[in-house]
């Protein structure tokens, strides 16, 4: 111990820090790696044994974040005179270390009751169509949620201090002042490609389509956008997602549906942008705080822009489906490129979020934004959401849910205590045509390129402007460096420009 | 933190230490699940990156463990009445706490780097023959190994004390002597054996067998022993072994060699037999120190029981060869039982520890034993090792090495600083006899069971007297329990009534 000690000593104050942090952000990439487990090869059995390694895992990060001498640390890092780079680390560290110990432990405690006992119900009440059944269990998660924006603090509004969990920095404010300005051009959009006589259908995707060969799909999926399988794998999944120990084991999985080919191949491109963002965080934040992406909003920014920008573009197609049809030439030879283009992108209001094309799934997370928004503040009651949940979708969809199943206990998130998540999903698709717009213009033969088959100018683009970023920087400083600023205008005309003429419409 | 405080005071002084031992042991079964993926399924790339999980989730149980508030807690619970399983946690944890406690950081630092360079320094030493090379980095950890004896403490021999390690509370007076009555006898059965003219032939097992074949008879085996799959796996690495991260989620992996049966069908027997303890510890210990197997020697019993005693004997095979032959009918319709059940029990003397058969093997690990012991109070030189390795392999088993590659430098086990560990191989063996000896007259028809494919009254014999007691009791107390103390003869007598009818022998 004494030797322990005496190499402690030369440590700078930074160095000090950095060494009890990259302790539990350390731990941090070992959950996710135990998180990976559970959810593709685990055994049946294993599911309460898991959950204890997990809460111990989470129960020993908070303790080393919130003793005295972490907090000792990391304010005499602070005073030491940090370069650029470590202020970015110790910001991080400071934000981390203030919503721990704000946190009242017993808040902790009632929330984990509180969502616990809030699943089982909204798993009954879904089943049953009975919002009566979970309303009690919402209004307590919504109560508790109030007191946890109010023990994080908030200056301006109280939803601020929840969005700011998976959204570092970002504001009520901004987001809904950018939401309500898109909302009704969005809607106008829907209701006019749905009204037009031109609609293409999505039959070439609905066949059968053996899993064995879409398999074999979405691993060259992934090597087309270049993903790394010597730092990383691909499994398969109930719901595809991308998890990562480090930047050098990042793990997808995937879905396989035998009678519809999407899910499989979007499902690949999605998770892989994903994975490429974690990729390509640089090495040596591996085990530190800094490593991977530096919001939600970010992360899907980046797998949309896989999935949509690129994977549903014209471009990847030219140069990719004559291998698609040869993997499936029963099922696919019979339809032509143009024909295939047009099923991989039908806009169809629909009533569930997670089956929305990338026209209408917007309209889906404005709606319960504002929702969120509005419980929190008590502007409306628990009660009265299905009725609100009905006429907003009418109103902005154009499509009215005939129950609450499919409509407002379709999300599990709520019920998890998920307040200010949803958001973050259509902050992706923002930043996503934000990036691409510059993309196109800072690499002029994007999409020359991508006819080609080559997708690295792209992936160079996001590595450096991007990815290696990591989590250095908020998303709005990280959007500031490229002189941007969250707007819906970059989206809007990618969908005009996309899908008016597919939808045989005036541009 | 507050309403945390309180709950925490209204503990008594065992279920304070309790929780927080608890926390370490809970972090050490996820070290195990990560070691398990590392073997795996890990992606290439990722080796840098693990290795820094499972060493900060070391240095965190081990900063856990020797902190002062922990010492505390431990004396506390100690003098507070503890009944009797509380008494054996105890036991437990003030072993742990007091070797954690003893060694010097610096030679836990010192050790982790001599090994280091040593690993290094016996792969090229091995792939040139050249033992020179490794002399200074073997006399370097014998020297470690020595002081860490000297700072954990022994009163009689300071190979005690790391035998004690593996082989809790196991004196090496006491291993000595059995070993010592053991050889002669062993080394004179090899000798008829070898020298008999009836030989069995391992025709049947070498042929090419598809590895699918393989993997379903891997898989029936387990299940034909009992194992649960709900609760465990089986995949596939380069050396099988038996990773549990909880009584129910218990991990085993097999090879498969193409032109040969053995390693799969004994591997699966052989895991599946540590799977089987690890699965029999009481869900209750989950999470806890108690979880598990007692010992390394315990545990070499129950895989050596099921491998040897169970799986490579006549009813078995009488019960299941049927079977094999339909899995496999081109390779082993022309051979009939006996010529089957002959060739999975040849013995040959061979130079190779991990392929020698299991009358020879004993003979190995005697050998590494007493060179250990002489190793660490400097009665041998390591420079004298080839010369002493080559004469005492011609003693024991009459064959001689023609290099060191194949003598002195086959093993990994002292490079990697394990000193101590050989013993318990061979301990599981005799144990393994003194229990199915006593299993044989406790189930007078455990044979007339096993060739009706009935093995659940082993099964359950071992859950009674071994499994459910986990960790509970060191091995001699455990054995003692069962009015047994460690001895050969039943091994003896066990190979001679084997394999002298099979060599064709007098009994």
């Amino acid at each position: 111990v004494g030797a322990k000690s005496e190499r402690m000593s030369n440590l700078s104050p930074f160095q000090e820090l950095k060494q009890k942090a990259d302790q539990i952000w350390t731990l941090k990439e070992v959950s996710s790696l135990l998180g990976w487990d559970q959810q593709t090869l685990m055994p049946d059995g294993s599911a309460d044994g898991r959950a204890n390694h997990l809460a111990v895992l989470d129960k020993t990060c908070h303790e080393l974040l919130t003793r005295d001498s972490f907090a000792q640390a990391l304010s005499q890092a602070e005073n030491s005179s940090p370069d650029e780079q470590q202020q970015c680390y110790l910001r991080y560290v400071r934000r981390a270390y203030n919503r721990a110990a704000k946190m009242p432990s017993q808040l902790v405690d009632e929330l984990s009751r509180a969502t616990s006992a809030a699943h089982i119900a909204w798993v009954s009440a879904k089943t049953n169509d009975d919002f009566k059944s979970f309303c009690p269990h919402l209004e307590r998660i919504y109560d508790l949620k109030k007191q946890e924006a109010e023990a994080v603090g908030f200056t301006e509004h109280p939803y601020d201090a929840l969005l700011d969990e998976y959204e570092p920095d970002m504001k009520t404010k901004e987001v809904g002042d950018v939401f309500a300005a898109l909302q009704p051009k969005l809607s106008a959009l829907v209701a006019e490609l749905t009204a037009s006589p031109k609609q293409p259908s999505d039959r070439p995707m609905r066949q059968h389509f053996p899993i064995e060969g879409q398999k074999v799909v979405s691993h060259w999926m992934l090597e087309a956008i270049g993903f790394d399988f010597n730092c990383g794998r691909l499994d398969v999944s109930a719901h595809p997602f991308c998890s990562s120990s480090s930047s050098r084991d990042v793990r997808l999985t995937d879905r396989y549906d035998e009678n519809f080919l999407a899910p499989a191949v979007f499902g690949a491109l999605h998770e892989g942008g994903h994975g490429l963002y974690e990729q390509g965080s640089p090495v040596e934040f591996n085990g530190t705080p800094l490593r991977g992406g530096c919001s939600l909003g970010i992360h899907e920014s980046q797998s949309r822009l896989w999935e949509n920008f690129v994977g549903r573009g014209l471009p990847f197609w030219q140069a990719n489906y004559r291998k698609l049809q040869s993997i499936f030439p029963e099922q696919l030879s019979g339809y032509d490129l143009p024909v295939f283009y047009g099923s991989i992108n039908q806009v169809r209001p629909s009533l569930i979020r997670v089956e929305a094309d990338e026209v209408t799934y917007t309209l889906h997370v404005i709606l319960r934004f504002e929702l969120e928004k509005a419980l929190l503040t008590r502007e409306v009651d628990v009660k009265d959401l299905p009725e609100i949940w009905r006429s907003k979708m009418t109103q902005y969809l154009g499509v009215t849910p005939p129950n609450d199943r499919q409509g407002v206990l379709q999300d599990i998130h709520w019920s998890a205590g998920y307040v200010g998540y949803f958001p973050t999903y259509s902050l992706g698709n923002l930043v996503a045509a934000m990036l691409w717009e510059r993309i196109l213009k800072d690499i002029p033969d994007t999409e020359e390129q991508l006819r080609k088959g080559n997708t690295a100018p792209v992936l160079a683009w996001l590595r450096s402007n991007i990815h290696q970023h990591a989590s250095l920087y908020c998303p709005t400083a990280l959007l500031d460096r490229l002189g941007m600023k969250l707007e819906a205008q970059p989206f809007m005309n990618y969908l005009n420009n996309k899908f008016r003429p597919l939808y045989g419409l005036s541009e």
